[in-house]
């Protein structure tokens, strides 16, 4: 496809299994093998973990969120420290969102134009305007390895002639996004939009495709639509964008959705489920979910997940798990953090591995009998 | 002094400077080099830490708090673990309060009479009798290495005929617990009562020592009064105990009340102070008290205290920490708790050093001057 512009190459599709793919991205901070789970790092840290404790759980990279970081610590401290990596002391790949989706969420949008949105701060009301060429700017500050195009967030449920029209301003922006883009060492990814309407979806991913950018991400998804959706407009994003770019669907989520999301052609994904889950004492575990504060784990001798290898699960017992949530003891958010992030870590793993081997099929019939019961 | 019942000997009184005791003291889970601190463990973790961190800080024995750890989570957990030690995943020694102190400053205290004391939970409200029998069975099945006999917590400012009744009722309960004690291989420490008067405070360490305990603890201060009380009543204490048996000064307290402690004689501390100030953001370095909060550390790229080798200051900048204190995250209390434990366990190890160098006075003087200022 002569027409679609492939900037400088970073992906290396290694394998595919079906349509589940075993990929490599090289970023400037190091070597991302695919498909992955990213833990979020919202403000500067993945919530109740140290930079170490990411490295001993074999993070390979993390999500930063320019909407926060913009308000606090703010552009003036990150460009003192050089950039995110050294001021929260890691070292391998970040990926930062545009910052839209918290404007629409969590900040108060005062006014949406073509220049770009218009909002108030959630922390102390003060006002800003984030422009395409502003996200572009904090990013490149930030200084993450994969940088996200500042897109609208559509309403859901929404009609269609909405739809399209959210999805075309989107696409200006990423153009605008495009053009404001000044570092050849960082990603930028284009985000598909479209709501729930597979011809804007497919026509909004071939947009950003005649721009060219070094992936592609599924945005307006996990946003409240069936998972029969959440499925369908994946398979189509997932059939238009090029086979040999980086895939991401944004902010997805349960770990079956992740491996279903796999099992129609993603390869990275980002939820802040494992660490504020972990937070409210509902964990992932090869056994299924468990809900720490359940009466029956109060004299349980096991571990959280017998089959995983991280600190938590080869320390403690779930009784003693229990104990520190009830109490209310930060040692305990950090402890049920860290497992359900290495739940995840190794769910990418296992999803690499059982691609490499030809058995993805298996894996995710397993996890589909796992997560359904 | 034939008349002084001396139980199996557990302590070793290495070397002395000046009244400043270089000792080590022998427990069920291992050795303890004194002086030392210990971090409190209240409800089965010191706030913000895991046993891991606590190995890598190189801290050689915790606190739990028995009126905590009977309510929640229970006596029946903690046999069903076989001990806190086993529940808690901590290898070296464990020391507990009896559970007295936290009836009279967080439970409702309902009845006070010679059998024990009455007292409502803090939790729930429900209702429970503490006497001196059941503290010494609830520390035993506990397990802790060392434990403490229960005493009544006499109110500060008091008059000395109030003082003397309060004394004389904790010296009866401290027979009674020792008559309680059924395992020789945990110590028990008998706590020394007396407000402010040093009459009484001899009084009460020499029935004390009539009774014989494995150590002594100066219970009733850091409870309002002057420094210079403090210090007066230490060295009244000091001066009567057996100089081969170990002492204890109960919840002191800063950098400078601890040396303060040593220069007259005391080899065990505990205090929540390093773990709450660093939840508060009031950090204790080689070049005093910083708090974080301030603006002036908005861009510093300086460790917290560049003479410190705890993980928080070999990896982050006061700029960082400051920014994770004020977005609140977790991640920001645990690098500021781990910090202020590793100042004061690195005080307690240059406290020992300088004894044995037979250079303590130099190190009193340094941090008096450091503290004053």
């Amino acid at each position: 496809m002569s027409d679609i512009a492939v900037p400088d190459k970073k992906f290396e599709l290694i394998k595919t299994d079906g349509r589940a793919r075993r990929g490599r991205l090289r970023l400037k901070h190091g070597i991302v093998e695919t498909p992955i789970f990213m833990p979020v790092g919202t403000v500067g840290s993945v919530k109740t973990l140290t930079p170490s404790d990411l490295h001993d759980l074999d993070a390979q990279i993390i999500l930063g969120n320019t909407y926060h970081l913009f308000l606090r610590p703010g552009l003036e401290v990150i460009e003192h420290y050089r950039g995110l990596h050294n001021f929260i002391k890691w070292d391998r790949p970040i990926l930062t969102d545009s910052g839209g989706f918290q404007i629409f969420s969590l900040g108060k949008l005062n006014k949406l134009v073509e220049e770009g949105a218009y909002f108030s701060s959630h922390l102390d009301g003060s006002k800003f305007v984030l422009t395409p060429e502003l996200a572009v700017k904090i990013q490149e500050t930030i200084g993450s390895d994969i940088h996200m195009v500042l897109d609208e967030c559509t309403s859901f449920p929404c009609d269609e002639e909405t739809a399209r029209k959210s999805m075309e301003r989107s696409m200006r922006w990423a153009r605008r996004c495009r053009d404001a883009k000044t570092k050849d060492d960082l990603c930028q990814f284009g985000i598909v939009q479209g709501s729930m309407f597979p011809e804007l979806r497919e026509k909004s991913a071939k947009e950003l495709m005649q721009i060219g950018f070094e992936g592609y991400a599924i945005g307006g998804l996990s946003v409240g639509e069936s998972k029969d959706d959440m499925h369908r407009i994946t398979e189509v994003c997932c059939s238009v964008l090029p086979s040999d770019q980086p895939r991401y669907l944004m902010g997805v989520g349960t770990p079956l959705d992740i491996i279903e999301g796999v099992s129609r052609g993603v390869d990275m994904f980002d939820c802040v489920m494992p660490t504020r889950n972990g937070r409210n004492g509902t964990l992932f575990t090869s056994e299924g979910r468990v809900n720490i504060k359940n009466l029956r784990y109060r004299l349980d001798d096991s571990p959280l997940d017998p089959q995983c290898a991280c600190y938590t699960c080869k320390t403690f017992s779930r009784g003693y798990l229990r104990h520190l949530f009830l109490a209310g003891e930060i040692t305990g958010l950090r402890l049920l953090s860290l497992h359900n992030i290495a739940y995840y870590l190794k769910l990418s793993a296992d999803i690499r591995k059982a691609i490499e081997a030809g058995q993805f099929a298996a894996l995710l019939d397993h996890h589909r009998g796992l997560w359904s019961s």
